[in-house]
């Protein structure tokens, strides 16, 4: 089954799973349909909402409409795309054991000609004990082997449900076992209940250790997951898949889903959409409707929502600004807040895939935004690639101007008549240090930042200079020349007291303005001492 | 000219003014239309998209048209809604000197019959000396008292501008002398190129300079702001109208609008957007239209964002959920957090007129949230006007525990067997500090928080745990109970340090989780030291 990734951003990329029923663009969100009733009839998701693929229950399909009622499932719910049926494992993390065995859900999704199957799969919850945690891993993965055996259509896509529920560990080794058994699709199972108790540090453990131990050029579904506000998220993690009833379970509570969070009908004046559902009317009208009507329309709104937001992912991944958009959203809840920011503790696993270049700017915001992949990277490659010149004894670290070339091509001519003991670097939220050989360079030149950084951010350029430094142990001494700023006063007093721990000289300068800085004249002053007669040099060209 | 503001949230409110074409709701966006060509026919503007107002410029139709040739505005554009006119003060802001007087305008605009009219004004404009901004405060303000002298219409709703440009000590002298001659409205003029330029602090300077001197009873218009990105910014700070001409100037630059910043058509693949133009088509197709119907495809699908964002923010004031709208969008541009951030200098300006509780819980993100008016209530509440009880000598102060009301409930019982002379308290982030009695009020039972707090966050705590201390010079000791959390641990020693600097006995207990805490045993303990042997009481039920 090819699965073609042609964009990247973050982990997320835009890709063409191929299926027998036509390609279907990711990332996507198969809304859940009752195979039995639906609020939204599937021709029209397909024809008004642009709903291109969806999934429903064969398990449900078989037991009410009988093996013999249905030979294919896209006549039966009337819907032109791609159609993905579900075993019935949910069912059984419900209502416990189901009356159908693993060769049976094969045999029958084959017989109804589906274009993705499931494969019956032993769901582990969000609330088993450890134990029994293992225990359905290691059932997940026999019964996983009983399907490859009864499989016969190799047209039909399956998917290789992981296990594991919040243990990490367990999550891994399950995924480990699931790939050697080469599925088309891998799916994270049961996270609805670490979703619905927005435990999305969880989320981001049980997804990392999920992804990191599967192929990565094979989709990625996130079963259950299907609230607008997260599904950036879920994207920049790797996800590429979702499935979700969400839209309609919230319908008929009278909750309207948006991409920053949950509304109730019962308190809303204003519907902040114009879509098809939204455009013409107004909640006070919706609440005069039969609860029929008033749930189609906020199951139509819901849906809609959600495909609104797979688009806006996808501009996102487009325009290389993922990452923003998660920034962005994960100001919707303070525990999606929490989430975003445990991508701290997978720094590692999420550069090693991430793209290293942009078409775009960055945008860097406070020290949640440290953890970016393109900043992370920088930082990498300058402690642990960058050689400075080798004649290189003074480090002159200088502010960055943003005023435009002409600046910087006089402080070009500067450093050239500089002394070649004299290394130029500039500095810049949030990089503490960038030698000026790399000045043009990405993410340094393309950096959009506040015009203040926060303690935090200044602690990491601090930190980053004594990298910086403890690498390249042929610099004798360090001057820092900074403005009448606040945070360019306290960098360079940071500046200095990692010198003194390094047994470094330290010389600050404080000028005006950083175009005040001459900077030939100012590397042949000839003493460096440990304090600076700062009124002395304010306002001087220096 | 009634203003009836009917619900409030931050310094933004949902208003109703009423006009002699009708009522406007505010926040409103007026677009400007020009009145001799229009990518958009304003009556589809009213029918389609919903628009209840434009604005337009009686200048160019006073020139082009000339004084016969319109008797009523609304039957020359064909706009069954309210119609405001602008004098002709941005062409010269723009072209110079304009060949109208000030008695001119007014009796033009009286004549054909506008619904909002506009003084002739004397822009200052963003790069102006301080010496030729004054000349322009003085020269409006003349103006206005020629107006004032010149209208004859009452039932015309009459704007006075405000001008400064960006020296506040101008703004808010423009604002005083504008306030005493009694507008209908009053509009902070030439904020557009600030706009354009992304200088944001500039802008909350200007409108709080401005707003901070005029009546709050009035609606104060916002001249040139229409990109949907930074309404809800400016809404908080207290504006109700703005117009723009951005969604068509963008649109002829092939530019689309959202609500988290603009996108290139060119680099489009998607469109994050479910509105009528956007609905049916793609980037692609709209790409592969003639030049004239790409403008009018972007000038509708710009709009109907700005008018989707104006919804957004009603009902976010609704929700009471303004601050955190601002928060979100704050993300679309490092700039816009500068402004965003700039409230903290604003505080007392911002406290003084937003409500005090809400409807809902507050969403706690990171110390830029420090700003938000309930906190900065509740801690100067706190510190100037809570007593604590005459007999407490102890401080105990314990995390809180968000586990339900049965632990809290627990808590309370031990607590009523507490020694009077020890006054329990409770402290989780941003709350450094919240006696027991408190804690059950908002805002502290209705903030959401992520799980750790950030570093600034935890600083803030400390230092309400300072002042607090230091104006209830009962209390002889102070216990802080934490458990192994990294940010407890560094609360309980930042505590610690507080106490030492005021000559406070200092005592900290570690417990595995709060729950584990016996406070009526905890009390009864004899001696407090200044140094706590955890690890002998890690663990223990205390």
């Amino acid at each position: 089954m090819s699965f073609e990734i042609n964009q990247r951003d973050v982990l997320g990329r835009i890709g063409v799973f191929e299926t027998k029923s036509g390609k279907l663009e990711t990332p996507t969100l198969f809304p859940v349909v009752n195979p039995l009733a639906q609020e939204i009839p599937p021709r029209i998701m397909f024809e008004r909402l642009g709903c291109k693929a969806l999934i429903t229950n064969a398990y449900l399909i078989g037991r009410r409409a009988g093996n013999a009622g249905v030979t294919d499932i896209h006549d039966f719910l009337d819907f032109p795309g791609i159609i993905a049926t579900d075993s019935g494992a949910y069912q059984i993390l419900r209502y416990g054991e189901v009356e159908v065995s693993p060769l049976e859900v094969i045999q029958y999704q084959e017989s109804i000609q589906t274009d993705i199957g499931v494969i019956l799969d032993v769901p582990t919850g969000s609330r088993a004990s450890k134990t029994h945690a293992a225990e359905t891993v290691r059932e997940t993965i026999k019964r996983a082997d009983q399907a490859q055996k009864a499989i016969t259509r190799r047209d039909i896509a399956w998917v290789g449900p992981i296990q594991g529920g919040t243990f990490p560990d367990l999550v891994a080794h399950s995924a480990r076992e699931m790939a050697k058994r080469g599925f088309d699709i891998y799916a994270l199972g049961s996270p609805t209940e670490v979703m619905e108790q927005y435990l999305f540090t969880d989320l981001a453990d049980m997804i990392f250790a999920a992804k990191t131990n599967l192929p990565s050029s094979t989709p990625f579904h996130l079963f259950g997951a299907g609230h607008p506000f997260m599904l950036a998220f879920a994207v920049a993690l790797g996800c590429d898949l979702f499935d979700s009833a969400a839209y309609v379970l919230y319908a008929r509570r009278d909750r309207y889903l948006t991409s920053a969070g949950t509304l109730h009908l019962a308190q809303m004046e204003y519907f902040p959409c114009r879509c098809n559902a939204c455009a013409k009317t107004s909640p006070d009208e919706v609440r005069s409707r039969p609860i029929i009507e008033r749930t189609q329309f906020l199951a139509e709104h819901n849906l809609s929502a959600c495909l609104q937001e797979i688009e806006t992912i996808k501009e996102a991944i487009v325009e290389g600004r993922l990452w923003e958009l998660v920034e962005v959203r994960s100001r919707s809840h303070p525990s999606l807040l929490d989430g975003f920011r445990r991508i701290g503790k997978h720094q590692a696993d999420m550069t090693r895939g991430a793209p290293s270049t942009k078409p775009k700017g960055i945008f860097y915001f406070d020290s949640t935004s440290l953890q970016r992949p393109e900043y992370v990277m920088y930082l990498d490659r300058l402690v642990r690639d960058y050689e400075p010149p080798k004649a290189a004894k003074t480090a002159l670290l200088v502010p960055a101007t943003r005023q435009g070339l002409e600046d910087r091509v006089s402080m070009h001519t500067g450093l050239a008549n500089v002394d070649r003991s004299t290394h130029a670097c500039l500095y810049d939220p949030p990089y503490g240090i960038v030698p000026s050989e790399l000045e043009d360079t990405f993410p340094f030149r393309h950096t959009e930042i506040p015009r203040e950084p926060d303690p935090e951010t200044l602690k990491a350029m601090a930190e980053a200079v004594r990298m910086y430094l403890a690498k390249n142990r042929y610099y004798r001494s360090i001057i820092v020349v900074h403005s009448s700023k606040d945070w360019q006063t306290r960098f360079a007093r940071m500046c200095g007291s990692i010198c003194r721990g390094m047994g470094l000289r330290f010389l600050s300068y404080k000028v005006r303005k950083p175009s005040d800085i001459r900077i030939e004249i100012l590397v042949n002053q000839k003493k460096h001492t440990d304090k600076t007669d700062k009124r002395k040099l304010i306002g001087r060209k220096l």
